[in-house]
């Protein structure tokens, strides 16, 4: 089932398992606010659809996602001297000074990877070619990246003059580590993707044509045997507590989640399916059966 | 020296190396209620004794521990269809609503998990064979992982319609990184050594007879050379400042604990032992001997 | 260029890359107060001077750093009993108990790494040999280590009966993870340069005579393709949001500079340098173009 309702990405549903494409060929498939919108809103559309049980997010033909489209040139990061930007509605200049506080301050990556960040379904990054720029900082709030042995990566940003956005200061060190995080945005070089495996950025190389058929076995393990709500109560508790300063705060998630989840049929069908060593059927679904408690966070705001 | 007071683990000290044993071997260790309250109780043991100066815990026979003890079938996670829970006296339901504040909804492995984070003695996991559900989160504040060629991983919580519990979302991520915690919680799929090995879950695979020799080696290494105070002291600064904000919040406890420690017989017996090339002989023990400012933190309580 | 105001470090700034040498030679670059000032010092001039783009630091002839210096003996790390520190005035007791507010209990290798922590230029470790105690812990927060297949490492704190000091509780198991933070220096004991590489303490091995090529060519590719002003914005991004709870933290800043330098000429030659495909020249410089919301951090006072 392919979707026409986007202009740059494609919206593809297919047996739980929604494929992501970003669609832009001839541009290599190049970030642009339209796309960034797109996104957010697939990414809403995921979360309310029972029938989503995991996210493939990839690129259409050779690249991944190339970065900012660079063709307004000298212009591409000035936000004030461009007026295509899909929010835009005058200036964020407020008696000569910028007001950090106005929306049209934020940055776009940003704005994807807080949502991705806030994704309930599983996200798998298949990248399948080159992904440089946002095409790269996109990926870090997916949840598992697999690269195609062509795919490329390069965070290219101080030299471009700018830096690492879309909350890549928050994400990459905690994928990567700091020092290799600090390596590769000084230097703003393209690498291959063995130095990607080599590392950590991404879990697994794969042929060209094996990529999505491996995004898509992972995707299925996931459909095929473990209870939804379990799987976006794990997601959102893992990330979230990323940022705890004690376990004791996983612990009072965990009880609360335990408690009421041990209560349900999905943890009765999760404990007799596994005796009877049959395939499970978990009937709670994330629109209705998630618990109580949830969300357990106060929303953050931009300001 | 084995001590008979516990009816599912074993106690036994020897020459300064705790080995605590997971021991209900007829049901793959299975984790029970009185079992988290007999390993909090051999845990405060350990930390009380001086004599102690590092811990090794492994299960009986093949398994480590086979996670939640399913007897009980589809009731085995539902606390208030349970009346066998060690604390257990009365509901934790007030009003038709969970009080969530109550401690019978405390999950059980957390209670553990956390004790273990609070200990002052080094933990060493020796990881024999089958280590499921709470049977693997349980290793996660331990300081090391070492594990047989025989060990087998599951986080299998989605599997049976629950959530990773023991405060894994905290301590998991921290281990194994955000990626590869989130992916092996997602399939839930029980998993080799090798992949553990691979993952960063075990620092190193031992031929089965070769395991406990290992662990009592590395426990061995930290008896014969070290400061138990400054042992004890680094595994809560190490810990407890995963946690911290800033590089500041360890210079504060730096220096206090640099400044008086330095001014001990240990410092003294640890410079002159050096510099006279002989075995060390570290008087103070942390029974007595824990600088004034400890412990720097404040208690969390749960609610 | 070698600098002569200094007594125990060189300072040479050689086209962009200063190489910060530990220099006291006949015992083996030992760490003294008058070291860690004179370190200190020596970031304060890099910051302030837009000539130098990266730093590198070593140690003179076949040791990095053999940490402490141990001449005193006993009374090494006995603040209270010596009376050779560079800021010592008097004593931090009073009434008989130690006064912990008192600057002068302050750890002198926390102070330096606290100081490097601040650099607003990348810091390339260059360890060519032994390296233990402080000599190791310094290293922490630099970017990148790399090695000399002759370094040795050792985090022998419990050896001396005192703890890991230089905010090392906070920087190494950030570096390393905590498993393998806590088992090197549970231990003490020293190692050699594979495991270093092995456990990620070290990016890369390098021929004794290889070495500091390779720091120099990293330094170089930093030099010649990037904007300075955005190395250092991404410097304090990467380290400070280690620190974050809350991807939210990032975008706050991300959005700020993107906003603020994508209407600088860095961002412009940036991309124009880029789609004409030569050599960039980046008119911005750390000393006057560091955005209006730089600083965005309260400063965090010892106490």
């Amino acid at each position: 089932m392919a979707d026409k309702t986007y202009n740059t990405i494609l919206y593809d549903l297919d047996d739980g398992v929604l494929t992501l494409t970003l669609h832009r060929p001839e541009k290599m498939n190049a970030f642009t606010g339209e796309m960034m919108m797109e996104m957010i809103d697939a990414f809403d559309r995921a979360d309310a659809d029972d029938n989503v049980r995991a996210i493939i997010v990839t690129g259409a033909d050779r690249a991944f996602c190339a970065g900012a489209d660079l063709s307004q040139g000298a212009k591409t990061f000035d936000y004030e001297a461009r007026d295509d930007r899909p929010d835009k509605a005058g200036s964020a200049m407020k008696n000569g000074e910028i007001d950090w506080s106005d929306e049209k301050v934020r940055d776009g990556g940003g704005r994807l990877t807080l949502r991705i960040f806030e994704s309930i379904k599983p996200v798998i990054g298949a990248i399948n070619g080159a992904a440089v720029g946002v095409g790269v900082t996109m990926q870090l709030p997916m949840d598992i990246r697999i690269a195609s042995t062509k795919a490329r990566f390069g965070f290219v940003f101080a030299r471009r003059g700018i830096i690492p956005e879309a909350c890549s200061s928050y994400f990459l060190p905690r994928v990567v580590g700091i020092s290799k995080a600090l390596e590769w945005c000084y230097s703003g070089r393209v690498f291959d993707a063995q130095e990607a495996l080599d590392g950590g950025l991404v879990r697994s190389l794969h042929e060209p044509e094996d990529l999505l058929p491996e995004a898509r076995r992972i995707a299925r393990e996931i459909a095929d045997n473990t209870s939804s709500v379990s799987v976006s109560l794990t997601r959102q508790m893992m990330w979230r507590m990323l940022g705890a300063d004690h376990p004791m705060e996983a612990h009072k998630i965990d009880s609360r989640a335990i408690y009421s989840r041990g209560q349900t049929e999905d943890a009765k069908e999760g404990v007799m399916s596994f005796l009877e060593k049959r395939q499970p059927e978990y009937p709670c679904k994330p629109s209705k059966d998630m618990p109580s408690f949830y969300p357990w966070w106060e929303e953050r705001k931009y300001s």
